[in-house]
């Protein structure tokens, strides 16, 4: 007897059946087909690293790592993210190909869930990563190749917010002398809860015009406009620069004319402690995560012995799934020959026939033409019933 | 001080890079192109299963999983081929589809390496699952999309042998009385090690007619002929039934025009032993491993609680890009649009335009034309060097 079996999966695991599958498929060759024309190629790393190398790289919480042990125990990864194993191959294999290097990827992560919620621990991204320019020309260009994929991935309503990590870290360092406030406000900004913030700005021993200052910080959201009010929130040092560089990636954009899908965000805090510069966050209508994140992060191939700048996004394709504008492509209608065993040959010669011209075709072997149409019928097939015997007759 | 980082991989791990992948990508293409003519549907299931669901389940040995523990303590397995998990699906997801039911994937699958010998722990398969039909007309038809799908890949001169578990099975069940004889000359021919084979059969204490038709079993590999030396060579039972079934897929492989491309093989035992009817494996010229794997397995489906026949196969594409003649495409000569800071926005903006027109576009920002030149020549760029003021000067 076999043993009975139970049909659970693991923790966040989940199936994807042929329906939503199929719309997948056709964002994926809408997002590639964009991707490629700026130049990206494509990689894929395994979906196992080492812990030690890819895994402490990762800006990826370690608590969210899919980590155990292999044969010659060394402590593995399910890869988190495709941002650090990019690195590693940048600074091994292609040690010697001259920088910059564009690559993309479209593939699944995986993050450890730690209880039944509904969220993924496996999810598919498709993203890009730009490495070995400074300049804010390659933080604008990633931007605006993340505008091009949700245009071709006809997402109807989105911006995108951009902000810059040194300028809040750099009005706070202005303002608050204490680190372990500094870190509690950051930690508000990530966690995007503003009440909090609010609460501790105004519990601490700073100047009323400081405190504004906190507050105002809050109001840095919307268009051109936000940089005059930026720039005179700050005195000097690294927010007025976070701010000067803005400027020069919101100059760059409108050569690139995706402003009117662009916002400014400056209290916009990545949760991602790697980034080191702008960063970025894609939103559309009716979705209350974000569908892109991206941004500069010049620290991390420093981490694999190839110090460079670098910049890039992930767009989750759960997410866009929900907004895309872009339909399931039709299902051609799908033929089914149905034959006797009689007329085998004759049956299964027109099937090819057919499926040269272009229809799906299913071939079933039934004996009588009502059970065959019954059949056809049950599964939304369209029958053709080939019987060359009775035709001869 | 950044930690140093090794480079190094787990063991069989590898990184796909961007010249392969490309061919790997057209492959799949045509081959997602095929398949879904002939009326099979994608699905995807989870990286991660439940060892005691789909691991225990599966065909692959123990020994070669990637087992871990998930955070709640539970076994899971690293999936070792999508066979178990697809029939998962169609026991507990499926479970009110009416039968046949139709898959096809196209997926990374695991297989643990014991030690370096250049073998892959993750590999890439495509493959079909047809359940529900116990007709010989089902092999048929994935045979014959067997052969539909090397052609759709280009490779130049295969073959496919078929053969059927039950005909070595049952030839030794006749001769030979001790099963662990039996069991030592099955292994032999999953090995191919015919000479073993030999010995062990000229050991034996049977008669030289017994030991003759041991013997004989070796040269069942050939053409249409072989089946009347396989049907001589058996008295009854259950070899007589499997040659029975041969005949008949032979026939009905006949109607689909693919025989020239087919041979019979009547000692292929599958190294999987979750096959239960007739099996198959595609070779490829100068290539000493299948191409392609498959075969009828009627058990499975029962293990999950929704007994069915099925047949199926897996492309192993690692082997096909060996084998076909399909060149990744041509790389659309790369352009490189490159400016000085004064030129940004005329640049950007015809690298767009260049884009839309089809060509691949870099963009590049650089003060000195000769310097763009020199970068370009580095890297093998077209180098278009967009500098308007000096034009307008």
């Amino acid at each position: 007897m076999a043993r009975p079996l139970v049909f659970e999966k693991p923790l966040g695991m989940r199936d994807m059946l042929p329906e939503s599958l199929v719309k997948q498929r056709q964002l994926e060759s809408a997002l590639r087909h964009c991707i490629e024309k700026w130049g990206y190629d494509e990689i894929v790393t395994p979906s196992l690293e080492y812990y030690d190398t890819v895994g402490a790289a990762s800006a990826t919480l370690e608590s969210r790592m899919f980590k155990l042990l292999d044969k010659q125990g060394h402590t593995v990864v399910l890869r988190p993210d495709m941002t650090s194993p990019i690195a590693r191959v940048v600074a091994s294999l292609y040690k010697d190909v001259p920088l910059p290097i564009r690559l993309f990827y479209q593939t699944n992560v995986f993050r450890a869930q730690e209880k039944e919620a509904g969220r993924n621990a496996e999810f598919f991204q498709t993203g890009v990563e730009l490495i070995g320019t400074e300049s804010g020309d390659a933080d604008a260009e990633v931007i605006a190749l993340a505008v091009s994929c949700l245009q071709a991935a006809e997402v109807n309503a989105f911006k995108i917010a951009i902000g810059h990590v040194d300028f809040a870290g750099g009005l706070l360092e202005e303002i608050v002398s204490e680190q372990a406030d500094r870190d509690r406000l950051w930690q508000f900004l990530q966690d995007r809860d503003y009440v909090g913030y609010r609460q501790l700005a105004g519990s601490l021993n700073i100047t009323d015009t400081e405190r504004r200052r906190l507050h105002a910080l809050l109001h840095l959201r919307g268009g051109k406009e936000k940089i005059e009010e930026a720039r005179q929130l700050t005195v000097n040092g690294k927010a007025r620069k976070a701010v000067q560089t803005v400027v020069s990636l919101w100059e760059a954009l409108e050569a690139y004319g995706v402003t009117e899908h662009l916002l400014l965000d400056f209290n916009l805090v990545s949760s991602l402690n790697y980034y080191t510069g702008a960063v970025f966050e894609g939103y559309a209508a009716d979705l209350g995560s974000p569908l892109v994140t991206g941004g500069r992060y010049d620290h991390l191939l420093a981490q694999f012995g190839r110090p460079a700048p670098a910049t890039g996004f992930a767009i989750k394709m759960d997410r866009l799934m929900q907004v895309t504008s872009i339909r399931p492509r039709e299902i051609t209608q799908r033929l089914a020959v149905v034959y006797p065993a009689s007329s085998r040959q004759e049956a299964l010669l027109e099937a090819q026939k057919l499926r040269k011209n272009g229809h799906i075709v299913i071939t079933h072997l039934c004996e009588s033409e009502e059970a065959a149409n019954a059949w056809g019928r049950e599964r939304g097939y369209e029958v053709l019933y080939v019987n060359g015997r009775e035709e001869r007759e």
